[in-house]
């Protein structure tokens, strides 16, 4: 509890507990060996269904740091790479997630690629090729990134438009490995774990999960993650009734929509 | 009234007295649950319908400092992080009210979320995930949360369109409670006791509030809230004619069409 | 004389000699009803009937300085606020004119206010709250406003597009009275004292306006002002002949179109 | 001519000369009266038809400095009304040209004013009410407008859209003179003059002016201005074939369109 | 040799050699009559037809230094008029290339001068007035062109679009001077001399280019310039097949489009 | 590897191993006749068709260095040319990679011009005219490009678009090279030697690649880069299956859709 609050070192990027990981279709191998051979990696799959957590694993096991960056279409080259910055009477330089990655040997999560910024995007062009090069122009310099580098990006092919999607050009940089929700023995597991509930309540969810997920061809815009399923399991644990924990956790999250919330609810009453 | 005019410190934020609040179908217990749990909490519901009040009243019953924040479409990521300022000679490193909150354990308040830009919502992504960090990129520190803070926003599902809604991977971050406007009883209660008019007074106010809100299946743009409902109420408790105090304090601001304020007209005419 | 052209410092916003105002409908009491109660007033009403008159009238009654801000789309939170600004080797802050009003109990009046940004217009949302804060996230500051502090909006309907509208969680913070070009007798007045002419000739220039603003109906934008009016007078005054007094200050201000210019003319005609 | 190159010192708005003018309706004496009686002018009319030349005319018969400022949809407010620079070390104010003038008495001429951004348009609110201020935010100061303080803008009816139009609650300060392109007989004299050719090519060059005017009303974007049949007249003088000076200085500016440029000729070979 | 790579002094602007350029009809002239009278000058043709060429050879002619600027959307007034830049402790004032020229009597070169911004655009609007005054604003000072400034804008009249068009009251203060692609005996002359090759390759080449020009009416975006076929010429000497060294200067450059490069190959075959 | 992480000097963009490439229609001699006579030169095809690993092994050959900047929206001129930078007390001029090359003798290459911005794609204007002048707006200077530099640009024509196509007036500028895939026999040599698999194995790879190119025609954005091929074999080598292989190599990272990943995926089956 004293560690909380305080300002972590950036070297603190290092992950010391395993976090909880079941694989599904040999994805932990596939990943070792594109890290072993400093080829970049896409992680596809639609909101929720266990990417994030699937690279905090895979850095854990490689025993390399993780930098985690939520792209955004305000994030400039500059929020990567460096800026210089006053401090007091000196100006100093400041490495950015990008730079320390490279330097260090992490891996440097892009999280929603899409989302960012044209100059961000082309930004990783150089580190992707084979000779993997990060220029610093600001710094009038180009780094050589060491073997332990490896850049990891995310992608939800759901959210893909017109405007905001990947050039083939930076696509054809990575080897893309494909994410689904778990299979349901496996978010049976992760809700027992997490929530703190009985497999039976875990089991109940895990079939709720499914249900809502497959309203996804009728209208529903995005399938329920398992992060909520383990609220609701995280609430019921904590004694509100099945069915309002569920409601606030699953129901109103994902739908505006009366009629979508009014058929979720009754899919609640189904499985309670 | 000698403290009026002068500037208070940060760690004002705490909230001295209770404010008024009447809870209507278990929302004190749920966000006093999740507040324990750690777990982000979207408030949901029309405009004026008392989401700020309650915030600021668990505030109080949790005896956490609020730090409210109106988001809009130039808010940067800055704004919420902090930045550093010239002070003289000095450069020295201001907290935004996210980094405060996250320091200290306030409960952040996030109001109308949809408003923001792109970056001032994807930074909450990782203080919403299980380890809750907040990456300060401009320090190149990664910040904890404590234990105590709690991140909550207001999402109006009445306002969403193509162009202002939230990601997926924004909402699926949170439980969701739901609002509407308070139950004739509660309203009356909440009217006499801040407008100071006598209950006859103040139910033929609540009265013409619902008749109000009725009007919104009707080509009204959103129903009356119970602020509006509390200024007629003191008008008319400061001597001013009550068809007089329910046209300027309800008809005028919330509608600009003037059929509809004639309508509204007969309804104030039907009720005093 | 010896006056002019010098700077005057921030406390002279209070208005020394009584701004020449004819009430029309309670408009004075339901202000000072407001005022004394901390209620935030919107005035509503076209441009040129009176409105910018009434606030400084409504000021120099209540005895509190008036800062007055034209709205306009770049105007920012900063502009309102205040900021820090370079003075030689020193840094200064300079408190906006929201700020100044906030500290000293000025009416604060924000003229157009649908024309402003959006976090400018977000920033008003704290001070219209029962607590009445306005936070300096600059100085990582918030200030409680002292108690002769009183916002004033105007706003014009006619001009409301789905660009460029208060959002209802901005309205619902107002009362709102509502204004419309002065009754014959009130303008006649007016315009005898302002432009220095006869009653007759005031009284000519009034049903020119009425014949005008009926136009409105038939295609004109906005109907004549009293300001105007007062043009037209004043160089009548001056030995212009008044019907070429009128076009240069009544038809071709308002009016672009050669057809409607040519009814205005004969209207003039008709008058004169 | 050791004059040119040199920097000239603000004060040197001064016009020293009289800019020859010649009046077509009683346009001085309007002036004149608006000017003693402190009432801002607008000058509508089309592109080159003297309305530049007038404000000229008019700064040097009432002995006022003019500053004249061309807008254009960059142009903010602090380029009119000031700033703070660092000179060396230090940080000096420099006064914008509308502070300038509002200081030491000058006609201040917003050249195209629809072009300007919207705060640019909306900082002549203060100035063009009847307390004629001019707040300056950056200093936290207020001027009031020396008696021979003018404002001056020029408006084209014809750019006119919906994106750029100026607003009725702008429109609605100025008394507006219309203008157009001089008489016959007063553009002979001012080509005469400004050429130095004989009355037979001046006359010329205006009936060729009127010819080419007519076409607007055939799809002509513009009819032609005096300047340009200056131009033409002073090619002529210099040598070159009045057809050739024609299509250079008539023709080739003012359409790109072939078979305009065909009809321009013909009208060009019907005249010389 | 030894000259390349090390950096001019601005007054440098001055051209040594005579650039090679034949006259077609006239033009040179016009432009020294105009430059004679300080008549600014547009110059009006498609890509590459030698108008660059032009100026160059005039400015060496007229003896005048020669400052081009290449016009683009974010080219700002400040690049045109120039900037307080801080050099080590010290803040100087950098005069930009407009601002050179006024002061030193050079021709300015606006090079495609539609692309520019519209703050861009308006500033030269004082200097081609007969008063020819360039403003400084940031310096707060004024400067009178000496007499050998010249101000001379490029203007592609096939590119011309609504949002990227010359106000006509900028097009209003030049004269025009329209170019085409050379005659062929003068486009032989120059790529005979321009790429070292004999006069028999010259005349093929030209007579492909006419061919190719020729297309533009069948759905070519524009004609083959002067400058490609220069390049082909050079390519051929270097001993380049001459079909292959026409497929990379003339077919591929000019169009990406499959159809019209196959019919572009066969004029080529036909001509070589 | 103690090489690894640490910082290169500027000048270290020389290439000191042969980068690997395969002529395939004469483009190295017409490079060469290209960079001797001092011709621009442009790139032309499809994305991971080589043209990088092309002018690597070019600067090679031709012992310049390589300079290579990733255009993107973003990028100013200013970034291209170089700017003041502030380090410690001292500001220091820190030289562009577009100044670097210029004063050097590098070739730049600036990858993907299309999505540069205007002011960064005319900059090289006057590069390419004869003169080769980089004019330095910053330090008022203009640099003379020494002879071997060499401008490169690559161009996707697949990609243009109205919003995103180069003008006439920039592509006019340049010698262009087209490039397709590399034919079978090549891609096989490549894919053998970069992946390290048996020339069965490159074979089926370059089968699959070509089958996958073909669906270019029935709907496929893009056709499979060598660089994703060598993925694939890369993978195999490292004993990954080879249907998983070339599924997480070709058919997920060039395609969202479906069907078309089924359809790739039976062209993976029918290789392998």
């Amino acid at each position: 509890m004293t560690n909380k609050g305080r300002e972590f070192e950036i070297e603190r990027y290092r992950i010391d507990q395993e976090p909880f990981y079941v694989e599904s279709q040999g994805e932990v191998g596939l990943f070792t060996t594109a890290a072993q051979n400093r080829m970049p990696v896409m992680l596809k799959g639609p909101t929720g269904c266990g990417k994030t957590r699937f690279v905090q694993h895979m850095a854990y096991r490689l025993g390399r740091p993780l930098i985690t960056v939520a792209c955004h279409e305000d994030l400039t080259a500059s929020d990567l790479v460096g800026r210089y910055l006053l401090r007091g009477q000196e100006t100093v330089w400041i490495d950015g997630p990008l730079t320390l990655g490279v330097k260090h040997g992490a891996i440097v999560y892009l999280d929603e690629i899409v989302e960012a910024r044209k100059d961000t995007t082309v930004i990783i062009h150089p580190l992707t090729d084979d000779r993997r090069l990060l220029p610093i122009e600001k710094k009038g310099q180009i780094i050589e990134a060491v073997d332990e580098f490896l850049l990891v990006i995310s992608y939800n092919p759901g959210y893909q438009s017109v405007l905001k999607d990947l050039k083939q050009s930076t696509k054809q940089r990575f080897v893309a490995i494909e994410f689904d929700y778990p299979a349901p023995a496996v978010e049976t597991r992760i809700i027992e774990r997490e929530a703190g509930v009985t497999g039976e309540v875990a089991r109940a969810l895990v079939k709720l999960g499914e249900k809502v997920r497959n309203l996804k061809h009728h209208g529903l815009e995005e399938g329920v993650s398992t992060r909520l399923l383990v609220y609701a399991g995280t609430l019921i644990r904590q004694g509100v009734e099945p069915g309002r924990a569920c409601e606030v956790s699953v129901a109103r999250p994902i739908t505006d929509d009366a009629d979508m919330q009014r058929t979720i609810g009754e899919l609640i009453k189904a499985v309670f």
